[in-house]
């Protein structure tokens, strides 16, 4: 069974046409039908960077197209792979081509748990994304498993095992998910292009050309050490530049604050007015099922904000209004030193008006570029090795300056978020009765930071 | 007042990183506040290309990020024109940048009016998105309406007069719409960018640059002839091979059909089950304000349409699924000669179980990629004329071969939609049942055609 | 012996970087081995464009970077034939994969023959390049040549037949030479990125996948139609926009009558002064070896006009230095009717003291974009052919307006070509004395043409 | 005089068309007469990147591309500088846009002297390309001078002394001449573009952008540190992946000797044949002039090459044709542990045949990416200053771990060049005699190091 339908070629390819890849290669007739599932169909309606096209207006692509990349990039290696380090004996390190599907499935549907406005929502809502992705590969409901399901009995428990790193096979599992993996390589490029910023792009056909399997997992062949730390340098500057923007963050806490405040209300028994969020209602609540989860997406929520617009809360109203209507917060730099003063700064929002628990926040933005391995952690990272013309492997952050410049060392910002009217700049209306508030707010702030 | 506000320039400049052009550059504070307005942001929830990503899955932009793309085009032709081409004296035929503030506003608000989904939505409740385009700009509870307001007590009625095209100066007017305007000029490139293809490529900076203002419009120097005709050429690619593609048509007669469908149910008392689709029922009753105009995106219909997933009615269950999760209706081409064929395959459709009047359709895609002015047609076009050092003008299709091929004559074709099931590929469940009327049905096409 | 070494795959692909194709990838040892010969080293002295650089200034790149795409293309779509339509039985019209690596020399190899600044050269000293190339391959003498006759003894026949034409298997010579080879597909695709223009771009990807090799040679999928027609749009605009440029053509003409003035002054004994152009010396008297031709290449000719500057003979000094200080001459545009006028002209020329038979010139550059197959031709050219999905053929421009558009149609102009001095903007020194007949030289041009 | 001149704005800019800026902007008559000068010209027949095409084939582009393109960066700059920070009184720190045409002259020719195969005939010859830039500027006989003088008879000095960095105004120094400058940001962007390579692309309009002038200089606004980052990256990693490359420097290897050994035949009277290479004769004795340098380029080295594959003497015979059919050294890593290998390695060299002095080198690529303002340092390095928005400065590798990184150290590798022949990969002919030796010299090496 496994092997007729996995080997069911498709009797002509099928392209997809990609901005980032050109054209997406399906071959296999499993792939063409994960792809036109009900479930991966959703992920076109969920954005893959959340709020980050408040900034970067071009920025509107979904996980749809994400997905997509991951699965092509997967599929690209497994070819460089195949041709160039097939198997000879179980065993010898070398990649063996019977992976393939499990690799390229596993790739395909690896996002395909994200939920609606993902991060914001799992916060609220205690909701995980890489759970939901194994669950939506494993219930005999979803038509994801009964794609997966026609390849072998026991196919979707291996897809969903890489998903879970617990895959034998330490090559497919880092192909799907370590430190420079298909999915990293998607999305900094796809996330650079539609961004139309230019700090994600390094040389991914490089890249794949040096990777080889070996017994450990997959390497990198040392003429390829600069491209590696290319890419690592993009990843990193992708994340300051574009991931940690202020005005972003500061729309994901407009947006996590307004549906608190949507939980707080109906836990209440506040959430009134003639409309009923029937789709949300079950998160309110704790107690959802796959199917609820699954009919949720961007545009559900956003609706439901069009609806509170007009509710008779007035923090609800306005912040569904400052989130549709994308009027951000502003916000300054916090550090351990000037951490005591924000209680103060909340004074004096209230002061002027705002409940400093919808309207105010902190926000820490930090990544770990790159880390070595480290048996202790919570979640060891699987480092990235060079393999010498002898074979021998040297680990990365040895060899390169720029590497070790961010190995192990988190970069980021923590950042406090004010109402936009706290500056001042515009005293109209009740604005003038404020003035004195805000001066004395505003001397907390120099150059980006706050100050005593 | 006009002037003190037009004349405010933001004290820095503000610029939005964009993928086509590179930096959108911001210098006057009304088109600032103008982007900043409740009805320009809902731009974001509306897709550019409507349902073409089902075709070409990158092409997830919205209008928002069309419409500040065509203020900057037209902000750098007015710059350019500013700098080479000053009027003198009134009257003289050169550029009164006076203009500009009128220019950018049009620019930037020429689509404010679409609404979700627009043209199947037009198609279906008779709404018409450059009216409403007028109405934003001239209600005055829209926040559109009361920035332009402060331009000056005539200034909204000036924008909405461009945009209908009665405006004075043909300048400002053909910078907006024309034969090659700054909307189209934008939307080629940006609609390329998106959906990876390359067909609408061409040579913006160098047509900007032999534009030329002059006393009927604006015409272009005869050096710049071969640029106007490759943008020419990529517009008409572009709707050969994007906007005309048939499975993006399929997926609008698929929407289409929905919309009808849950219109007749409604009016027929029919449409039950738990949930009233509030936002939409001003519609169904062809009796709507212009604020339920926008309270529409593409995101309340889909979410509309995954409650409809569940509704008693099998055809509006069955088309919101399809819809939803991108099960295309398959087509094939008809011409005049064959269209009689049409009813004997509804026919046959009919007896596989499909009520025809929701699984079949024509559909025809003709664009008439250029053409002369003719006084008597109902909307006459600008026709694109070509200044020589002389100043005497040519118009472009009497020196260019290429040109004349398509001046005149309307391109595209007209497609036979059917359900993909008559094509008896997968003969599973009751399949078989059917399988001597899909092989009859099949009989009728012959290489993308329909045959006698 | 000709398997031993054709399959002599490299044990690891190399690979060369390429700003067209990314990579170009070398897997087998013959054509490793002909790249590092130094008949195709020679190519790295050889501009693509010749003159071009003088109006495109980007555009230096060598012939080298060319034969080399033209080589990646080849073996690109081998690769696809291979994959996608192998040959079953002898006739059946499918790719013989046994063809590869003939069909990959001849591709690396077609432009070996060109001579330093191509056609130019062959005008005045009747060399020919395809003869050249032809040449190249079979005389024993040349590394080349040793290195294809490792393969079989018979194997440089097969090759020089490619080029010839003469091969018999169709498809081989249609990948090299045809109206969409892999020769115009790379130098389009190249020229445009070199220069900085975008006119030549076209979906080499797409054609690639569309092309089918059939019985009769190559046709295209009638799904890529309107890829195979953006292609030749592209042709025809670089064509109009770059190769037919009036000053690169001018400074052709400053070359040709460099040269030709040289070999006047040599036959008539005069090419007088210190130093002996060696090796232009057998050309000429006509009578030159294979060795003489690849001794010289562009930057020779450049050093032996970097002596000529201070030739004692004024003509020559003064075009080569016109042609290594670039000083174009000056061009209008000449119609069948005012072609009498030249003449006159070139009286006024001579009047204002320079020699018109070697300051003036009229020089046609036309181009057949497309056209059918006519078997009456002197080299009758392949139309190109769309596969419909029953396998009958369709000719291109019976299914394309645009193509018929410029169908069997040359385009192109003609030019007469004259000192800048003539326009008489600067009259410094002499030049006031000329003034009149400056004047009366202008009264004949108007709008970039002659007028009578 | 001066203003006259230099205020003649061309009555319409005229553009060139260029890969890397799109369009290069000229305006005033000063420059396009300075384009059009026999020295500037000139730059068209030296490739910028000497032999680096050798390995990236791509990168044939010359000095004359960039040049255009340093000019044009500074232009855009200089427009930049006189929109938003224009000079309000004397010595405020801002912009005086007098200076604008003093820094496009500098700009245009700070690489006007640089020599055929810059680097390595300089090492030879003992010239040096800044030195004469300066002559080029200020020698009454050149053609730059004639035009420069008719600004204003001081101008020429004033441009000399910018290129000497000894211009009073440090804005027009540092936007020639610092750690990012015009200069630099060109060549990063062109290199990178010509080799296919992307690793030297970072965000030139956003560098731009937040470029300031101040009384110390030029200074970028804080918010633009990521980018300055990125640029300094790309600098690093086009370095160490391009410049670099031992292949380039391998070639760069041969040529050195190759002009050595044809100086030492030279002095020794040895230089025989029937050839005589007048253009270079001067050089070999010390004692040459302005226009004896102008008259050398690529080419006519390379047409002495040619002739000198047939000369007498076996050294530069062999030599001049590996260089012209580009057979590289191979090379391995030298650290200073194993230095001291070298001279067995030169020893088993000589036993295989050739002569170590002219068949094997030690070749160090060192550069420092960045570094701090050091007074004691003989060439002391203009650091990179962040304006906050108090308008204090912080110095970049304060606030960037990335670029404390690299900040003050070198980075680069020193390498051991040898004749390929003694990897004994080949043992044709007489090769099989030396095996032992070959062998022998094989155990030193491994993973591309010396080893003992």
């Amino acid at each position: 069974m496994h092997f007729q339908y996995s080997g069911a070629l498709l009797p002509m390819e099928k392209v997809l046409r990609d901005p980032i890849h050109n054209y997406i290669y399906i071959q296999n007739k499993v792939i063409l039908d994960l792809i036109n599932t009900r479930e991966f169909q959703r992920l076109r309606r969920i954005r893959q960077l959340g709020v980050a096209n408040m900034t970067f207006h071009g920025a509107e692509h979904s996980r749809f197209t994400h997905s997509v990349g991951v699965y092509e990039i997967t599929r690209r290696i497994c070819d460089l792979f195949a041709r160039n380090y097939p198997q000879v004996t179980p065993g010898d390190g070398l990649w063996n081509d019977d992976e393939r599907l499990v690799a390229l499935c596993a790739a395909l549907l690896h996002d395909v748990g994200h939920g609606a406005y993902s991060h914001t929502f799992e916060h609220i809502f205690h909701t995980d994304h890489e759970q939901m992705t194994q669950k939506i590969i494993l219930d005999p409901t979803t038509e994801v498993n009964q794609v997966l399901s026609q390849v072998g009995e026991d196919f979707p428990t291996q897809v969903a095992s890489v998903i879970a790193k617990t895959y034998p096979n330490p090559q497919v599992v880092q192909l799907i998910s370590s430190q420079i993996d298909a999915d990293r390589m998607d999305y900094l490029l796809r996330d650079s292009y539609y961004t139309g910023t230019n700090y994600g792009t390094f040389d991914l056909t490089r890249i794949m050309r040096v990777m080889r399997p070996y017994t450990g997992g997959i390497a990198f062949d040392m003429s390829g050490m600069h491209a590696v730390e290319d890419y690592l340098v993009s990843r990193f500057q992708m994340y300051q530049q574009v991931y940690f923007h202020p005005v972003s963050r500061s729309m994901e806490v407009i947006l996590d604050h307004l549906l608190r405040r949507a939980k707080v209300l109906f836990k209440a028994g506040k959430l009134t007015g003639s409309f009923k969020p029937e789709l949300l209602l079950p998160f309110f609540t704790d107690n959802f099922t796959l199917s609820d989860y699954l009919s949720l997406d961007d545009g559900v929520l956003n609706t439901y904000f069009t609806y509170w617009r007009h509710n008779p809360d007035p923090i609800l109203s306005d912040l569904a209004t400052r989130f549709l209507d994308r009027k951000p917060l502003k916000s300054v730099r916090v550090t351990p030193t000037t951490h005591a003063i924000i209680p103060t700064l909340q004074d004096l929002v209230a002061q002027a008006g705002f409940n400093p628990e919808y309207y105010t926040d902190t926000n820490d933005s930090f990544d770990l570029p790159y880390d070595l391995y480290d048996p202790r952690s919570k979640k060891p990272r699987t480092q990235i090795e060079l393999m010498q013309k002898d074979k021998s492997l040297v680990e990365l952050s040895s060899v390169s300056d720029l590497v070790l410049a961010i190995t192990g060392r988190t970069s980021g910002d923590e950042r406090f978020f004010f109402p936009k009217e706290m500056r001042g700049t515009s005293l109209q209306g009740q604005g003038e009765v404020f003035a004195p508030v805000y001066r004395e707010f505003m001397q907390h702030i120099k150059n980006d930071q706050l100050i005593k």
